[in-house]
């Protein structure tokens, strides 16, 4: 396919994270009409959401607004709607309040979270894709250490005070690592009946060992840093295989058991966006186990050059037989080949196929820890953290968000306190039935005025 | 009475405002056992709430975990908890999950807003009292700009870019002037068809001037100001009577008309806790129209030494037969008050009666526009700003906070953006029907699309 010169040519991105939104920055210079759409105002900055759901940082820390970033680029426009359907043969994109025409479809959706056909454990266990998953999570943590304060029966205060997360990905390490830093730093001054170092962090993942898409003397330098510094029991070789109100149900090899917990976090899986099916069904598109459109190595959807697929929703192979894994940095690449590619067009030339270059893989644990592989070297430890923190600030869009994360970053190294550590949404009342809690009252008194 | 020095003598505080919590902070050397309660997990720095409302500050930045800052308070717990009732022959505090005796209990829960007998309005028009009422705004304020900017029809455009504020007190004519930035700072290269410097911002007022609390030169300059610099229109001798969805229904003496507007926001009034009338009907002590307590001149309740009652919830005299107004300020030093009473009783000294100490009053408009009436001296504009500026930041509780809030004004000074723009909570969607959009279609061939 060959694109006039034409300024009225149309292309139109869906999905304003890091594929989406790197693609329509990377297209500034190019004479097209870029339609971006997003159901939320903001580009989110994935890789640190985690540290909003553990009270380290605010949601507008991790979130820039998309018309922001977006304003001083002329050819392009955002509009805020939700996709529902690609009219493919009518080259529109349907929202649920309106229509767009394209030339160009650039498919960015990214994914969700996904509970392997237990659905109906979501609501036990969030999982960490949204800016609300993150301030619920947060909130869940949170009420777990008030309601443990308020506490008098042993077995629910440990309920209580016992946390699972289930899934050893970087989310799920980071995660851990976080609940540890809460419990041993954060918290530690901050209660008078229950010690919040006494709570324990669990860590569940099926395979042999967390990390799984790291080298394995990485993973194994993760787990001891868990472990040992954090305060972490991480079960490998263990599935989850049920989630109730108060305790996780687990498997290792042929033994089953139960984690007494009240509060579980979901980092095992994620599931690709509906588009992805009515993509395959209209274009015929093969879609893989996980839900991912298998693209050309220029990553159109095969048989339509004018279709793009890219980020989580793309299965492009990464030349060993494997799919490209759904991260940042792949998405990132991504859109800024469709500029380059677009480019070509534009001047009839031809592009070479979609090449990922792999800068390494890093995971942070906590704290002065962290691992990183960037293929011709692999470090851990005080190094690894450092080099965790430069790059994560680097790929922050917007400069304000920098400082902000900088300055909230250093607070919490020097004096370990977590100062956006909100209960908000929803009421927290009641606790629990009513009690006395004076510990001036004699025992006699209390049992008296508790019936 | 009496306080022996009894080291178990049991001291409770509802609520963890600027009253409760700065009387806490004051006791912190007194040989007592000091129990505070409140509703969230957090105090908040109410001053400053409009900020984020108006997206220039996040909710973490005015708001302190009050765990955190009595953290090293050893005489003090904190308990999350909600205040139902108070058993006063009995000396306990009634919560919905418990309950907690006391020695000398101190009332500071403060007020929420009022709708003079339209609570059916609230919807319509939310309130600014609490963290969720802030980021409902923001939503709101953030979520017309985007309807505009999707919507063809000139009668709705009109609407969705006009915003009420209902209310010409401080919180309204910050809420008005920060309206005013938003339309011609923040979002004016935001969008690509609307403009937002055509928003119109109304300010409605029932007295004949705005800022009724300040002296006349002053409410005249704010006036002056917010109509000048941040195009206001200023509405004063003027009733809202009426709130629907697409316009506000107003009355200027005897004229009636109405505003089009889908954005309506209510600073008027303020209703006391209902722990005012509990109090009434179980002391006998005197409730005022507001529904504030009347209390002796060392805040106890007539009769009740063990009680007292301070902040929004106080009636007492400001010595010209007014009561004090709901301020921080006046919270802050019958906290500090209760302090010293407390210390004297426990060396059975006296204590003078309360008196305030008014060190002026000042409100702002919004960048380099304030107003002050220190008393001594009166003044506005730049210089009022920044020691408008400069006192905010000085009282905010937690120190990191202070440099946060510093790093976003001085970032929101130079580059007039405001990053905390985010759009959050509940689905947006769907905003109205479907239609085409994009500005390269031909009418004709938009019209055929849209049936």
């Amino acid at each position: 396919m060959t694109i006039s010169g034409d300024s009225d040519f149309r292309v139109v991105i869906i999905g304003g994270g890091f594929g989406g939104l790197y693609a329509a920055l990377s297209m500034r210079r190019l004479p097209i009409k870029i339609t971006l759409i997003d159901r939320r105002n903001f580009h989110l900055f994935q890789p640190l959401l985690y540290q909003v759901a553990t009270g380290a940082l605010s949601p507008a820390d991790v979130a820039s607004p998309l018309r922001s970033v977006l304003k001083r680029q002329k050819n392009t426009r955002v509009v805020m709607g939700e996709v529902i359907d690609i009219d493919i043969s009518g080259g529109k994109v349907i929202m649920s309040d309106g229509q767009i025409e394209y030339d160009v479809l650039i498919v960015a959706p990214g994914s969700h979270h996904h509970y392997f056909g237990n659905d109906n454990w979501e609501p036990l266990a969030p999982g960490l894709k949204t800016i609300e998953d993150a301030t619920e999570i947060r909130r869940r943590i949170l009420l777990a250490f008030e309601k443990a304060e308020r506490e008098r029966d042993p077995q629910i205060i440990k309920e209580l005070l016992t946390f699972v997360v289930v899934g050893g990905g970087p989310t799920g390490v980071e995660l851990a690592g976080a609940l540890g830093e809460i419990a041993h730093r954060a918290l530690k001054e901050d209660f008078r009946r229950i010690n919040p170092e006494q709570a324990g962090i669990f860590l569940v993942e099926g395979n042999d060992r967390i990390l799984i898409a790291y080298p394995p003397s990485l993973s194994d330098k993760a787990q001891k840093a868990l472990e040992k510094k954090f305060g972490v029991t991480v079960l490998t070789k263990t599935q989850v295989i049920g989630v109730e109100p108060n305790r996780v149900k687990i498997k290792n090899d042929r033994t089953e058991n139960f984690i007494p917990a009240r509060t579980v976090l979901w980092a095992a899986g994620v599931k690709s966006s509906h588009l992805g099916k009515i993509i395959t069904e209209k274009t015929g598109a093969a879609l893989d186990k996980a839900g991912r459109v298998k693209v050309n190595n220029d990553l159109t959807v095969p048989g339509y050059p004018e279709i793009f697929v890219i980020g989580d929703l793309a299965n492009i192979d990464d030349g060993h037989g494997q799919p490209l894994p759904a991260l940042a940095p792949v998405a990132m690449q991504e859109g800024r080949y469709l500029a380059k590619l677009l480019g070509n067009r534009l001047k009839e030339l031809p592009t070479k196929p979609f090449h990922f270059h792999n800068h390494g893989t890093m995971a942070t644990i906590g704290r002065n820890s962290a691992v990183a592989d960037l293929g011709w070297i692999r470090f851990g430890g005080y190094l690894g953290w450092l080099a965790w923190l430069f790059i994560h600030l680097m790929y922050i869009v917007e400069y304000e968000n920098r400082l902000l994360v900088l300055v909230q970053w250093a607070w919490n190294y020097f004096t370990g306190n977590r100062t956006a550590r909100l209960i908000t949404g929803g009421s927290p009342f009641p606790l629990k039935k009513p009690k006395i809690e004076n510990d001036a009252t004699p025992p006699e008194e209390k049992e008296r005025v508790k019936d």
